[in-house]
Protein backbone atom coordinates (compact mmCIF):
# COMPACT_ATOMS: atom_id res chain seq x y z
CA UNK A 1 0.00 0.00 0.00
CA UNK A 2 1.60 2.83 -1.27
CA UNK A 3 1.78 5.93 1.17
CA UNK A 4 2.82 9.75 -0.29
CA UNK A 5 2.59 12.84 1.04
CA UNK A 6 3.49 15.55 -1.78
CA UNK A 7 3.77 19.27 -1.72
CA UNK A 8 3.60 22.27 -3.67
CA UNK A 9 6.11 24.09 -1.73
CA UNK A 10 8.03 24.66 1.10
CA UNK A 11 6.80 28.18 2.04
CA UNK A 12 3.36 29.56 1.43
CA UNK A 13 2.50 33.00 2.02
CA UNK A 14 4.14 35.11 4.50
CA UNK A 15 4.81 31.90 7.12
CA UNK A 16 8.31 30.90 7.85
CA UNK A 17 10.13 27.91 6.02
CA UNK A 18 8.41 24.70 6.05
CA UNK A 19 6.32 26.29 9.26
CA UNK A 20 3.05 25.46 6.92
CA UNK A 21 4.04 21.49 6.31
CA UNK A 22 4.99 20.76 10.12
CA UNK A 23 1.53 19.42 10.67
CA UNK A 24 0.99 18.30 7.75
CA UNK A 25 4.11 16.03 7.80
CA UNK A 26 4.31 15.00 11.57
CA UNK A 27 0.10 13.59 11.33
CA UNK A 28 1.50 12.02 8.48
CA UNK A 29 4.28 9.70 9.87
CA UNK A 30 2.19 9.27 12.72
CA UNK A 31 -0.89 8.14 11.01
CA UNK A 32 -0.08 4.67 10.27
CA UNK A 33 -0.62 1.56 13.10
CA UNK A 34 3.15 1.74 13.98
CA UNK A 35 4.26 5.00 13.88
CA UNK A 36 7.48 6.55 11.72
CA UNK A 37 10.96 6.59 14.12
CA UNK A 38 13.30 6.94 11.52
CA UNK A 39 13.56 9.31 8.51
CA UNK A 40 15.84 9.29 5.66
CA UNK A 41 16.35 12.92 3.92
CA UNK A 42 17.04 13.08 0.76
CA UNK A 43 19.00 16.95 -0.46
CA UNK A 44 19.65 16.16 -4.02
CA UNK A 45 17.92 18.61 -5.49
CA UNK A 46 19.61 21.48 -3.70
CA UNK A 47 22.26 23.63 -5.50
CA UNK A 48 22.38 26.65 -4.56
CA UNK A 49 23.49 25.59 -0.62
CA UNK A 50 25.45 22.72 0.63
CA UNK A 51 23.51 19.37 1.73
CA UNK A 52 24.75 19.91 5.06
CA UNK A 53 23.22 23.28 5.22
CA UNK A 54 20.89 21.70 3.87
CA UNK A 55 19.96 18.81 6.22
CA UNK A 56 20.30 21.19 9.23
CA UNK A 57 17.81 23.93 7.73
CA UNK A 58 15.44 21.44 7.43
CA UNK A 59 15.67 19.55 10.68
CA UNK A 60 15.17 22.95 12.20
CA UNK A 61 12.22 23.76 10.63
CA UNK A 62 10.69 20.44 11.02
CA UNK A 63 11.49 19.59 14.83
CA UNK A 64 10.21 16.27 14.39
CA UNK A 65 11.24 15.37 18.27
CA UNK A 66 12.27 11.97 18.81
CA UNK A 67 11.96 10.63 15.05
CA UNK A 68 15.58 10.57 13.85
CA UNK A 69 16.22 12.55 10.83
CA UNK A 70 19.48 11.26 8.27
CA UNK A 71 20.51 12.17 4.91
CA UNK A 72 21.19 10.20 1.74
CA UNK A 73 24.20 12.52 1.11
CA UNK A 74 26.18 10.66 5.03
CA UNK A 75 25.72 7.29 3.55
CA UNK A 76 28.73 5.40 2.65
CA UNK A 77 25.91 3.17 0.95
CA UNK A 78 23.15 5.01 -0.72
CA UNK A 79 21.11 1.31 -1.53
CA UNK A 80 20.74 0.22 1.99
CA UNK A 81 20.05 3.72 3.12
CA UNK A 82 17.40 3.67 1.50
CA UNK A 83 16.55 -0.38 1.89
CA UNK A 84 16.54 0.53 5.93
CA UNK A 85 14.71 3.96 5.97
CA UNK A 86 10.82 3.74 7.09
CA UNK A 87 9.96 7.02 5.44
CA UNK A 88 11.83 9.20 2.85
CA UNK A 89 12.09 12.94 2.38
CA UNK A 90 12.44 14.48 -0.73
CA UNK A 91 13.55 18.06 -0.90
CA UNK A 92 12.77 20.84 -3.19
CA UNK A 93 15.54 22.34 -4.94
CA UNK A 94 16.09 21.65 -8.83
CA UNK A 95 14.63 18.90 -10.40
CA UNK A 96 16.54 17.92 -13.28
CA UNK A 97 19.72 17.88 -10.66
CA UNK A 98 17.57 15.54 -8.57
CA UNK A 99 16.61 13.40 -10.96
CA UNK A 100 20.23 12.89 -12.80
CA UNK A 101 21.83 12.66 -9.43
CA UNK A 102 19.70 9.33 -8.36
CA UNK A 103 20.16 8.12 -11.49
CA UNK A 104 24.03 8.65 -11.31
CA UNK A 105 23.37 7.10 -8.47
CA UNK A 106 21.49 4.20 -9.39
CA UNK A 107 18.75 4.45 -6.85
CA UNK A 108 15.41 5.34 -8.90
CA UNK A 109 14.40 1.77 -9.06
CA UNK A 110 15.00 1.10 -5.28
CA UNK A 111 13.11 3.97 -3.95
CA UNK A 112 9.78 3.35 -6.35
CA UNK A 113 10.54 -0.28 -5.31
CA UNK A 114 10.55 0.45 -1.56
CA UNK A 115 7.51 3.06 -1.15
CA UNK A 116 5.58 0.18 -3.85
CA UNK A 117 6.35 -1.97 -0.33
CA UNK A 118 5.04 0.43 1.76
CA UNK A 119 7.77 3.24 2.84
CA UNK A 120 6.41 6.33 3.67
CA UNK A 121 7.65 8.92 0.72
CA UNK A 122 7.36 12.67 1.42
CA UNK A 123 8.21 15.30 -0.92
CA UNK A 124 7.93 18.83 -1.73
CA UNK A 125 8.49 20.66 -4.81
CA UNK A 126 10.80 19.20 -6.97
CA UNK A 127 10.34 16.34 -4.36
CA UNK A 128 6.67 16.06 -5.78
CA UNK A 129 7.47 16.16 -8.99
CA UNK A 130 9.80 13.32 -8.52
CA UNK A 131 7.03 11.20 -7.57
CA UNK A 132 4.90 11.42 -10.72
CA UNK A 133 5.46 9.82 -13.97
CA UNK A 134 7.68 11.59 -15.72
CA UNK A 135 9.62 15.25 -14.58
CA UNK A 136 7.60 16.57 -17.88
CA UNK A 137 5.60 19.21 -15.26
CA UNK A 138 8.33 20.54 -13.25
CA UNK A 139 8.99 24.70 -13.55
CA UNK A 140 12.52 24.24 -13.24
CA UNK A 141 15.30 24.87 -15.58
CA UNK A 142 16.87 22.27 -17.14
CA UNK A 143 20.54 22.88 -15.97
CA UNK A 144 22.38 19.77 -16.29
CA UNK A 145 20.54 16.84 -18.56
CA UNK A 146 19.19 13.92 -16.84
CA UNK A 147 19.92 10.31 -18.56
CA UNK A 148 15.96 9.93 -18.83
CA UNK A 149 12.68 12.06 -18.10
CA UNK A 150 11.33 8.97 -16.54
CA UNK A 151 11.06 9.63 -12.80
CA UNK A 152 9.22 7.32 -10.04
CA UNK A 153 5.72 6.94 -11.29
CA UNK A 154 4.09 6.33 -7.83
CA UNK A 155 1.02 8.40 -8.91
CA UNK A 156 -0.58 8.01 -12.00
CA UNK A 157 -0.54 11.74 -12.63
CA UNK A 158 1.72 14.53 -13.15
CA UNK A 159 2.41 17.15 -10.83
CA UNK A 160 2.62 21.40 -11.55
CA UNK A 161 3.87 22.19 -8.09
CA UNK A 162 4.17 26.08 -7.54
CA UNK A 163 1.14 26.31 -9.45
CA UNK A 164 -0.02 30.25 -9.93
CA UNK A 165 -2.47 31.58 -12.53
CA UNK A 166 -1.86 34.28 -14.81
CA UNK A 167 1.44 36.15 -16.08
CA UNK A 168 3.19 39.57 -14.77
CA UNK A 169 1.53 42.49 -16.88
CA UNK A 170 4.14 43.28 -19.45
CA UNK A 171 5.90 40.43 -19.72
CA UNK A 172 5.46 37.87 -22.41
CA UNK A 173 6.45 34.81 -21.52
CA UNK A 174 4.13 31.69 -21.13
CA UNK A 175 1.62 31.32 -18.34
CA UNK A 176 1.41 28.51 -16.16
CA UNK A 177 -2.19 27.45 -18.02
CA UNK A 178 -0.52 28.00 -21.23
CA UNK A 179 2.82 25.91 -20.17
CA UNK A 180 0.48 23.26 -19.51
CA UNK A 181 -2.04 23.12 -22.24
CA UNK A 182 0.85 22.76 -24.15
CA UNK A 183 2.08 19.61 -22.20
CA UNK A 184 -1.52 17.99 -22.26
CA UNK A 185 -1.57 19.18 -26.44
CA UNK A 186 1.40 16.74 -26.43
CA UNK A 187 0.64 13.84 -23.59
CA UNK A 188 -2.96 14.00 -24.39
CA UNK A 189 -3.98 10.86 -22.00
CA UNK A 190 -1.78 11.96 -19.08
CA UNK A 191 -3.66 13.81 -16.12
CA UNK A 192 -1.94 16.61 -14.03
CA UNK A 193 -2.55 17.88 -10.91
CA UNK A 194 -1.68 21.14 -10.22
CA UNK A 195 -1.15 22.18 -6.48
CA UNK A 196 -0.98 25.97 -5.69
CA UNK A 197 1.70 26.87 -2.50
CA UNK A 198 0.04 26.07 0.35
CA UNK A 199 -1.89 22.73 -0.69
CA UNK A 200 -0.31 18.80 -0.47
CA UNK A 201 -1.82 15.59 -2.02
CA UNK A 202 -1.94 12.92 0.56
CA UNK A 203 -2.38 9.19 -0.71
CA UNK A 204 -3.15 5.99 1.29
CA UNK A 205 -3.41 3.13 -0.89
CA UNK A 206 -6.01 4.15 -3.36
CA UNK A 207 -7.64 6.99 -1.26
CA UNK A 208 -6.20 10.61 -2.08
CA UNK A 209 -7.35 13.78 -0.46
CA UNK A 210 -6.27 17.08 -0.90
CA UNK A 211 -4.78 18.80 1.93
CA UNK A 212 -4.05 22.56 2.55
CA UNK A 213 -6.89 25.84 2.56
CA UNK A 214 -6.82 25.90 -1.18
CA UNK A 215 -8.37 24.17 -3.73
CA UNK A 216 -5.91 22.57 -6.53
CA UNK A 217 -6.83 21.79 -10.25
CA UNK A 218 -7.23 18.35 -12.64
CA UNK A 219 -6.05 19.53 -16.19
CA UNK A 220 -6.63 17.18 -18.59
CA UNK A 221 -6.98 17.37 -22.37
CA UNK A 222 -10.51 17.95 -21.96
CA UNK A 223 -10.56 20.52 -19.41
CA UNK A 224 -9.93 21.86 -16.19
CA UNK A 225 -11.79 21.04 -12.98
CA UNK A 226 -11.52 21.92 -8.92
CA UNK A 227 -10.09 19.71 -6.62
CA UNK A 228 -11.26 20.70 -3.62
CA UNK A 229 -10.08 21.73 -0.60
CA UNK A 230 -10.28 19.38 2.64
CA UNK A 231 -11.59 17.00 0.03
CA UNK A 232 -10.93 13.10 -0.81
CA UNK A 233 -10.85 12.39 -4.67
CA UNK A 234 -9.86 8.89 -4.95
CA UNK A 235 -11.01 8.98 -8.98
CA UNK A 236 -7.22 10.59 -9.19
CA UNK A 237 -6.69 6.74 -9.51
CA UNK A 238 -9.07 6.36 -11.99
CA UNK A 239 -6.37 7.18 -14.37
CA UNK A 240 -4.50 3.70 -14.25
CA UNK A 241 -1.05 5.15 -14.47
CA UNK A 242 1.35 5.30 -17.28
CA UNK A 243 1.30 1.43 -18.45
CA UNK A 244 5.46 1.33 -17.22
CA UNK A 245 6.89 -1.44 -16.41
CA UNK A 246 6.37 -1.56 -12.52
CA UNK A 247 10.03 -3.15 -12.24
CA UNK A 248 11.49 -0.22 -14.50
CA UNK A 249 13.21 2.54 -13.99
CA UNK B 1 31.59 34.19 -41.59
CA UNK B 2 28.68 32.97 -39.42
CA UNK B 3 25.98 35.86 -39.20
CA UNK B 4 22.86 35.52 -36.26
CA UNK B 5 20.60 37.64 -35.05
CA UNK B 6 19.20 36.12 -31.82
CA UNK B 7 15.96 38.15 -30.56
CA UNK B 8 14.49 37.20 -27.26
CA UNK B 9 10.97 37.54 -27.59
CA UNK B 10 8.27 38.08 -30.74
CA UNK B 11 6.69 40.67 -28.61
CA UNK B 12 7.75 43.41 -26.50
CA UNK B 13 5.92 45.92 -24.40
CA UNK B 14 2.93 46.73 -25.76
CA UNK B 15 3.87 46.68 -29.69
CA UNK B 16 1.92 44.08 -31.75
CA UNK B 17 3.11 40.09 -32.63
CA UNK B 18 6.64 40.76 -34.28
CA UNK B 19 6.43 44.69 -34.67
CA UNK B 20 9.59 45.54 -33.03
CA UNK B 21 11.55 42.87 -34.73
CA UNK B 22 10.74 43.93 -38.22
CA UNK B 23 13.16 46.47 -38.67
CA UNK B 24 16.17 44.50 -36.93
CA UNK B 25 15.20 41.50 -39.16
CA UNK B 26 14.86 43.28 -42.27
CA UNK B 27 18.32 45.04 -41.57
CA UNK B 28 20.37 41.77 -40.95
CA UNK B 29 18.73 40.35 -44.03
CA UNK B 30 19.62 43.44 -46.30
CA UNK B 31 22.84 44.40 -44.54
CA UNK B 32 25.23 41.50 -46.64
CA UNK B 33 26.71 42.39 -50.19
CA UNK B 34 24.21 40.06 -51.32
CA UNK B 35 20.64 40.42 -49.88
CA UNK B 36 18.70 37.75 -49.12
CA UNK B 37 15.64 36.65 -50.97
CA UNK B 38 13.92 33.80 -49.89
CA UNK B 39 13.94 32.63 -46.15
CA UNK B 40 12.66 29.53 -44.62
CA UNK B 41 11.04 29.65 -41.70
CA UNK B 42 11.07 26.69 -39.03
CA UNK B 43 7.85 26.93 -36.87
CA UNK B 44 8.97 23.84 -35.29
CA UNK B 45 8.91 25.43 -31.86
CA UNK B 46 4.90 26.16 -32.14
CA UNK B 47 2.85 23.55 -29.85
CA UNK B 48 -0.88 25.47 -29.55
CA UNK B 49 -1.10 26.27 -32.97
CA UNK B 50 -0.77 24.76 -35.83
CA UNK B 51 2.52 25.16 -38.20
CA UNK B 52 0.05 26.40 -41.64
CA UNK B 53 -1.43 29.34 -38.84
CA UNK B 54 1.95 29.60 -37.54
CA UNK B 55 3.24 30.43 -41.22
CA UNK B 56 0.39 32.91 -41.65
CA UNK B 57 1.02 34.81 -38.80
CA UNK B 58 4.81 35.24 -39.08
CA UNK B 59 4.56 35.87 -43.02
CA UNK B 60 1.94 38.94 -42.38
CA UNK B 61 3.82 40.12 -38.99
CA UNK B 62 7.63 40.34 -40.94
CA UNK B 63 5.75 41.61 -43.98
CA UNK B 64 8.85 40.94 -45.79
CA UNK B 65 7.88 42.49 -49.16
CA UNK B 66 9.62 40.69 -52.44
CA UNK B 67 11.52 38.10 -49.88
CA UNK B 68 9.95 35.01 -50.28
CA UNK B 69 9.22 33.21 -47.03
CA UNK B 70 8.60 29.42 -47.45
CA UNK B 71 7.92 27.34 -44.06
CA UNK B 72 10.15 23.57 -43.28
CA UNK B 73 7.09 21.84 -42.52
CA UNK B 74 5.55 22.48 -46.21
CA UNK B 75 8.54 20.71 -47.77
CA UNK B 76 8.55 17.08 -48.96
CA UNK B 77 12.43 16.48 -48.58
CA UNK B 78 13.63 19.17 -45.24
CA UNK B 79 17.34 18.97 -45.89
CA UNK B 80 17.26 19.62 -49.24
CA UNK B 81 14.65 22.99 -48.07
CA UNK B 82 17.98 23.79 -45.67
CA UNK B 83 20.63 23.36 -47.79
CA UNK B 84 19.03 25.71 -50.76
CA UNK B 85 17.92 28.03 -48.21
CA UNK B 86 19.48 31.70 -48.22
CA UNK B 87 18.58 32.18 -44.50
CA UNK B 88 16.57 30.80 -41.39
CA UNK B 89 14.10 32.15 -39.34
CA UNK B 90 13.42 29.68 -36.23
CA UNK B 91 10.31 30.85 -34.53
CA UNK B 92 9.48 31.11 -30.75
CA UNK B 93 7.09 28.51 -28.55
CA UNK B 94 8.61 25.74 -26.95
CA UNK B 95 12.44 24.64 -26.65
CA UNK B 96 11.70 20.57 -25.57
CA UNK B 97 9.43 20.59 -28.98
CA UNK B 98 11.87 22.73 -31.07
CA UNK B 99 15.18 20.29 -30.41
CA UNK B 100 12.75 17.22 -30.15
CA UNK B 101 11.32 17.38 -33.43
CA UNK B 102 14.65 18.87 -35.65
CA UNK B 103 16.63 15.89 -33.82
CA UNK B 104 13.83 13.37 -34.94
CA UNK B 105 14.29 15.07 -38.53
CA UNK B 106 17.93 14.53 -38.12
CA UNK B 107 18.33 18.17 -38.96
CA UNK B 108 20.88 19.42 -36.05
CA UNK B 109 23.87 18.98 -38.36
CA UNK B 110 22.95 20.17 -41.34
CA UNK B 111 21.81 23.42 -39.73
CA UNK B 112 24.95 24.13 -38.30
CA UNK B 113 26.73 23.24 -41.13
CA UNK B 114 25.09 25.60 -43.75
CA UNK B 115 25.38 28.61 -40.56
CA UNK B 116 28.97 27.56 -40.27
CA UNK B 117 29.39 28.53 -44.49
CA UNK B 118 27.32 31.52 -43.89
CA UNK B 119 23.72 30.89 -44.14
CA UNK B 120 22.28 33.74 -41.80
CA UNK B 121 20.82 32.79 -39.12
CA UNK B 122 17.63 34.42 -37.21
CA UNK B 123 15.75 33.13 -34.41
CA UNK B 124 13.98 34.41 -31.45
CA UNK B 125 12.96 33.17 -27.87
CA UNK B 126 13.37 29.15 -28.37
CA UNK B 127 14.82 30.29 -32.09
CA UNK B 128 17.64 31.79 -29.90
CA UNK B 129 17.87 29.42 -27.34
CA UNK B 130 18.45 26.74 -30.33
CA UNK B 131 21.47 28.41 -31.62
CA UNK B 132 23.35 28.47 -28.41
CA UNK B 133 25.60 24.95 -27.32
CA UNK B 134 22.86 23.44 -24.83
CA UNK B 135 19.00 24.34 -24.42
CA UNK B 136 19.61 24.51 -20.67
CA UNK B 137 19.19 28.00 -20.41
CA UNK B 138 16.20 27.86 -21.60
CA UNK B 139 12.68 29.39 -19.55
CA UNK B 140 10.55 26.49 -21.26
CA UNK B 141 8.67 23.53 -19.78
CA UNK B 142 10.00 20.49 -20.66
CA UNK B 143 6.83 19.28 -22.02
CA UNK B 144 8.78 16.61 -24.11
CA UNK B 145 12.37 14.76 -23.93
CA UNK B 146 14.44 15.12 -26.42
CA UNK B 147 17.21 12.78 -27.44
CA UNK B 148 20.20 15.33 -26.25
CA UNK B 149 20.01 19.03 -24.69
CA UNK B 150 22.84 19.58 -27.24
CA UNK B 151 21.41 22.26 -29.48
CA UNK B 152 23.69 24.06 -32.39
CA UNK B 153 26.43 26.03 -30.17
CA UNK B 154 26.58 29.04 -33.20
CA UNK B 155 27.67 31.46 -30.22
CA UNK B 156 29.95 30.28 -28.07
CA UNK B 157 27.39 31.45 -25.02
CA UNK B 158 24.09 30.47 -23.19
CA UNK B 159 20.91 32.68 -24.18
CA UNK B 160 18.36 33.53 -21.76
CA UNK B 161 15.40 35.34 -23.55
CA UNK B 162 12.59 37.09 -21.84
CA UNK B 163 15.01 37.61 -19.30
CA UNK B 164 13.37 39.54 -16.33
CA UNK B 165 15.03 40.24 -12.68
CA UNK B 166 12.87 40.05 -9.44
CA UNK B 167 9.85 37.81 -8.33
CA UNK B 168 6.38 37.85 -7.96
CA UNK B 169 5.33 38.76 -4.99
CA UNK B 170 4.11 36.10 -2.04
CA UNK B 171 5.30 33.31 -4.80
CA UNK B 172 8.10 31.15 -3.49
CA UNK B 173 9.25 30.05 -6.90
CA UNK B 174 12.73 30.79 -7.79
CA UNK B 175 13.55 34.40 -9.83
CA UNK B 176 15.41 33.96 -13.00
CA UNK B 177 18.60 35.22 -11.38
CA UNK B 178 18.46 32.40 -8.89
CA UNK B 179 17.42 29.68 -11.52
CA UNK B 180 20.94 31.31 -13.86
CA UNK B 181 23.04 31.14 -10.67
CA UNK B 182 22.09 27.45 -9.73
CA UNK B 183 23.06 26.68 -14.04
CA UNK B 184 26.25 28.20 -13.43
CA UNK B 185 27.22 26.81 -9.95
CA UNK B 186 26.95 23.27 -12.02
CA UNK B 187 28.49 24.68 -15.37
CA UNK B 188 31.28 26.87 -13.92
CA UNK B 189 32.86 27.78 -17.30
CA UNK B 190 30.31 28.65 -19.36
CA UNK B 191 28.94 32.52 -20.20
CA UNK B 192 25.24 33.14 -20.00
CA UNK B 193 23.92 36.37 -22.14
CA UNK B 194 20.27 37.25 -20.49
CA UNK B 195 18.37 39.05 -23.09
CA UNK B 196 15.57 41.71 -21.70
CA UNK B 197 12.20 41.04 -23.74
CA UNK B 198 13.04 43.73 -26.92
CA UNK B 199 16.80 42.99 -26.96
CA UNK B 200 18.77 41.39 -29.59
CA UNK B 201 22.39 39.92 -30.14
CA UNK B 202 23.70 40.23 -33.39
CA UNK B 203 26.53 38.25 -35.10
CA UNK B 204 28.34 39.03 -38.10
CA UNK B 205 31.21 36.46 -38.11
CA UNK B 206 33.63 37.52 -34.96
CA UNK B 207 31.65 40.64 -34.06
CA UNK B 208 28.95 40.62 -31.82
CA UNK B 209 26.30 44.14 -31.07
CA UNK B 210 23.89 44.25 -28.75
CA UNK B 211 20.12 45.41 -30.69
CA UNK B 212 17.25 47.23 -28.58
CA UNK B 213 16.21 50.41 -26.50
CA UNK B 214 17.40 48.40 -23.11
CA UNK B 215 20.64 46.70 -21.63
CA UNK B 216 21.26 42.81 -21.40
CA UNK B 217 23.50 40.92 -19.08
CA UNK B 218 26.27 38.58 -18.97
CA UNK B 219 26.38 36.10 -16.41
CA UNK B 220 29.27 34.03 -15.56
CA UNK B 221 30.24 32.32 -12.13
CA UNK B 222 32.63 35.08 -11.01
CA UNK B 223 29.37 37.33 -11.58
CA UNK B 224 27.24 40.10 -13.59
CA UNK B 225 27.98 42.47 -15.92
CA UNK B 226 25.81 45.23 -18.15
CA UNK B 227 26.09 44.89 -21.63
CA UNK B 228 24.89 48.26 -23.08
CA UNK B 229 22.16 48.43 -25.31
CA UNK B 230 23.12 49.57 -29.18
CA UNK B 231 27.11 48.95 -27.94
CA UNK B 232 29.41 46.13 -29.69
CA UNK B 233 30.32 43.35 -27.69
CA UNK B 234 33.22 41.31 -28.83
CA UNK B 235 34.54 40.48 -26.16
CA UNK B 236 31.81 37.60 -25.95
CA UNK B 237 34.00 35.76 -28.75
CA UNK B 238 36.36 35.26 -25.88
CA UNK B 239 35.05 32.13 -24.62
CA UNK B 240 35.53 29.74 -27.55
CA UNK B 241 32.87 27.96 -27.33
CA UNK B 242 32.18 24.33 -25.57
CA UNK B 243 35.15 22.60 -27.16
CA UNK B 244 32.86 20.70 -29.08
CA UNK B 245 33.75 19.12 -31.93
CA UNK B 246 32.71 21.43 -35.00
CA UNK B 247 31.13 18.66 -37.35
CA UNK B 248 28.65 17.68 -34.64
CA UNK B 249 25.70 17.54 -33.55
Amino acid sequence: MSRLLLLSSAMAGDSGYLVWTRPLIRDFLNAHSTPVTRVLFIPHAGVSKGFDTYLNHVRTALDLGDVTLESLHDSDDPESAIRSAEALIVGGGNTFALVKRLYDLSLMGVIRERVLEGMAYIGWSAGANLAGPTLCTTNDMPIVEPPSFQTLDLVPFQINPHFIAGKSAGHHGESREERLTEYLALNSGIQVVALPEGTALRREGEHFELLGNRDAWLLTHQGTRTIQAGQTCDDLRGSEGTGRDPKTP
